[in-house]
């Protein structure tokens, strides 16, 4: 066994070994969640019911997705050919990238974004071109438009955006498909309940127009595991060589069907986020802190210097939120979920406390 | 808009275009399931019971896995840092195979072997480089050892294999490793529980060993989709910057304890399908069919070019079996799946009366 315990071991491609590590900030998390743009309170008692008419045989079998492909398509006006059901949108981003992106090609990415589109396009062999929002993070259309190549092969758009909550038109999607037809445009609609406009209505009419969806973010099912693609029929046939057969999971599965149905829920709930929006916006405006305007069920708020002082009073007072400013364009800057307006009445409290205690702080100092 | 329906679209990677597509048999299974080597009775009582301790809002965040990686590493007896979960061994494989394997690499592979790895490394853009078994399926040590080249990045060894059943040795193990230091060793453990044999304890002597298991066979957790992967804490680091985060759904990090608490339930199941192994080996005996050798949950047989017909039948009598006449090697053979011996007998009866019916049905063609 000397010989072999004496060599380094194989090493991974060049550049996994030049990706970046990726470490969320979960661990104990018993507190009001702000942080990861979740559901704050739980899915529809209707979903959670679901649970109950599970039997122990229904784990043991293999997950058997076309069905309820059929019923997501139903739900989205498409056919179920244009449906690819996924492990989270993280693997409908994962397999999108590894079909399309090959060695000379180029993922166009207007950043600041969601950071998993910059994780697997690393894992990739395409080369990453960043197009970065001005200080007012709208969305960088006229620079992204500059940015097309004829290596342009995936463009990935999140609307709403994050970290900011911009929002790209209708017209600009349209422009950009046009402009880039030899590139897949991913439209990736994880907030879509709270902004209302979608994409999806174009994909008869442009062919590279591809439209992610979650039930992660309103419909509070972060943890069963279940995105959404749809597209034409011809690029969802590639992606499905790619994808393993059985990557969603049964009881994800076996719930989504209760979570399309229970509109009521998820009405009363993206109401609640909108409601609480608005009136958390007033407390950052009151605490004289700058913030972007945002279309999500997030707002992203600058605090300067002191940005890790602050969310680490925030979390101390029971309230988590999210440091950004390692985002490109976000230095100082923190996110924070919305969720319903009693916990974003509780949530302005404490930010007001804490916002008090950090300028009572520097002025003792000066 | 009329100029982006002209065009034909994006094309996806050259590899794959070039993939075949994969399609398992899914579909109506409300019979005996003898096709996909699942426990064919049900998980744990005692995991079942873990759903009703589910609250809605433990759907709704996003799932940790640290917690229950420690778990299964003490369980597995190594390090946390040298275990994985994954969603499913489908996704340890792709993961693997991403971190490690590059354009002018290698794939090693004995064949027939389980069909995902040739899938997986399809998408990527190393070559696959196939060893195949002789008719008697035994693995072909001498001639994989020969295919070891300074290329090879990646050996893959399902032990015990599918669809034949055949093992690998301890020390064939060991000398692979050996001569192919370069290379990363994946013993992929999924039917395990049914041969008793590991190379885990090998992992601390030999870096560039890498061992998955699955919970979806003796445990009987197919639907809920982990998989584990246990290696050196330098390779596991590469693959987690590969993997999503969250690739595994909170309900199946709920449920792994419990699973791997109840041991009184995971060996009377692998009773049950070793004794029932035997009964129905005599049983294929009886029927004249050639079998093959098997330490797993499945027996392959040889039914020659009636293959398709005796898979209809025994379907048509309620015992489902998979066809495995298209994998390398063995043309007409179909593979069963070992249920209980109850199962077994039932099945043993239907695969006598179908036996006897085609039979029948020449000698009046003749």
């Amino acid at each position: 066994m000397g010989d072999v315990t004496a060599t380094a071991g194989p090493q991974p491609r060049a550049r996994v070994q030049a990706m970046k590590e990726y470490h969320p900030p979960l661990g104990c998390r018993d507190a009001l969640r702000l942080d990861f743009n979740e559901n704050t309170i739980a899915c529809s008692p209707a979903v959670r019911e679901v649970l109950s008419q599970i039997s122990a045989g229904d784990l043991t079998r293999y997950p058997e997705r076309e069905t309820v492909e059929a019923q997501v398509a139903q739900h989205l006006r498409v056919t179920p050919e244009q449906v690819l059901l996924t492990n989270g949108v993280d693997e409908a981003i994962h397999v999108l990238f590894q079909t399309f992106l090959d060695s000379g090609d180029e993922l166009l990415l207007p950043v600041p974004t969601y950071t998993m589109y910059e994780v697997y396009a690393s894992a990739t062999d395409a080369r990453i071109v960043t197009v970065q929002a001005g200080d007012d993070l709208v969305f960088p259309f006229k620079a992204l438009l500059d940015g097309i190549s004829p290596r342009t092969k995936v463009i990935a758009l999140a609307n709403p955006n994050s970290p900011s909550g911009s929002v790209i038109t209708r017209e600009q999607i349209i422009t950009i498909a046009q402009r880039a037809p030899h590139a897949v445009i991913l439209v990736d609609e994880a907030y879509f309940h709270f902004y209302g406009e979608t994409a999806i209505d174009l994909l008869n009419s442009i062919p590279n127009l591809v439209v992610a969806r979650t039930f992660s973010k309103a419909y509070g099912l972060a943890g069963l595991r279940v995105g959404v693609l749809a597209g034409s029929a011809e690029q969802m046939k590639w992606m499905r060589r790619v994808i393993s057969p059985y990557s969603v999971n049964s009881v994800a599965l076996a719930c989504i069907p209760a979570a399309l149905n229970d509109t009521d829920y998820l009405n009363w709930y993206v109401g609640e986020v909108l409601a609480a929006r608005k009136e958390f916006e007033s407390a950052i405006d009151a605490a004289g802190l700058r913030r972007w305007s945002s279309q999500a069920n997030f707002v992203l708020a600058y605090i300067g210097s002191e940005h890790r002082d602050f969310v680490r009073r925030m979390n101390s007072a029971g309230v988590l939120v999210r440091d950004r400013s390692n985002d490109p364009g976000c230095d100082g800057c923190v996110r924070v979920t919305i969720g319903t307006r009693e916990q974003m009445r509780l949530a302005a409290e404490v930010l007001k406390e804490v916002i008090g205690l950090m300028r009572n702080g520097k002025e003792k100092e000066a």
